[in-house]
């Protein structure tokens, strides 16, 4: 949704609204960085979440700093990023990236039934690792226990994009200076089994060939 | 430096307070995430960056609301996440990532001085692209005039660290489960030239063969 926060006071061409959008940001991302402040001081931190509808879920320990000042529900501020190329001009001051971001506006609410945590642990654990979760063991009432899960809303959420060459000034584009894109990738690499899996089977979804 | 701001609750022996720790991460990562909060809303945006010693440089147009409200000195919190790998336990609870993260507290400081302001912008230049600036077109009066570059001092830093297998508990070190580490890695595609450039040779600092 538009709102004053999430209008840029720059590029406002870049700026996206659209669900479809940031969905498909978040989906993607590996991770997020959630920011709120304590007395002016502000605090970020990188951690895993996944969507669900019009919700972004993240989980934490009960014990953590972290996860009992944003459990008050104290404003925060989500920030996720794709880093999809560098973008090489002609001029220093034409260098850009090409990048997919969302930034979230929102306040958590605590999820406590049982089955909605472990849901939202299903969900945070098959983003990172598609179809992972009916492999392990069950979780224990114990774990749920000393997890907390929070949720947050998308509806004050945008996206801002970049993507394509360079934009040099008119009076550059003639100079003899390569100018493109390099294009970046986050890849996953041949899983590498630890001492207790050496002789088990590489699940389907990790196979990489 | 280790101060109270930056001893974690958690997983306190992921903590390190080294110059030369949290000096290689940053200069790994290809961007960072700044927040600040006005008001008690935090903010937080993505942003290019290079270390010069012991300070983290940024730039910025001079109109952004960003870049306006932080060179005010207000608090800012900068963090940045390398994400190595994906860690796959035998039970959800025990699933985590490898990852090498650095958070910065500092106040912004204006770079004034017209040659700090270029060196600055050749180091985010460069930090992006090695060996980039001596090929651009030399930059103006004016382009210079419209960028702001603010620095941090790291003096208050830390990094925090994980490495490694999986730690599963002890009861479920023999289940049938595969468990291991997937590694994930940033990586530069082919460079694509744009439209200007098809005919002009690649240069040696953009060559992946």
């Amino acid at each position: 949704m538009q709102t004053q926060r999430t209008t840029p006071s720059r590029s406002a061409k870049r700026a996206h609204y659209e669900a479809e959008t940031i969905y498909s940001i978040l989906d993607e991302a590996l991770y997020c960085t959630i920011s709120y402040a304590v007395d002016g001081q502000p605090w970020s931190l990188p951690t895993a979440f996944a969507r669900e509808d019009d919700r972004l879920l993240i989980h934490g320990s009960v014990g953590s700093h972290f996860i009992r000042e944003v459990e008050k529900g104290i404003p925060v501020c989500i920030s996720v990023t794709l880093l999809d190329g560098l973008v090489l001009a002609k001029s220093g001051f034409s260098h850009s990236v090409n990048y997919r971001s969302v930034v979230v506006f929102a306040t958590a609410e605590k999820v406590e039934a049982y089955d909605e945590k472990v849901n939202a642990l299903v969900l945070i654990t098959n983003k990172l690792i598609p179809n992972r979760w009916p492999d392990l063991r069950k979780e224990t009432e114990s774990e749920i226990r000393k997890t907390t899960v929070l949720a947050f809303s998308l509806e004050e959420a945008s996206a801002k994009i970049r993507t394509g060459d360079p934009k040099d000034e008119p009076e550059d584009a003639n100079l003899p200076i390569w100018s493109g894109v390099i294009p970046l990738e986050t890849v996953r690499l041949a899983a590498i089994p630890d001492a207790s899996s050496t002789a088990l089977p590489l699940p389907h979804y990790l196979r990489t060939d």
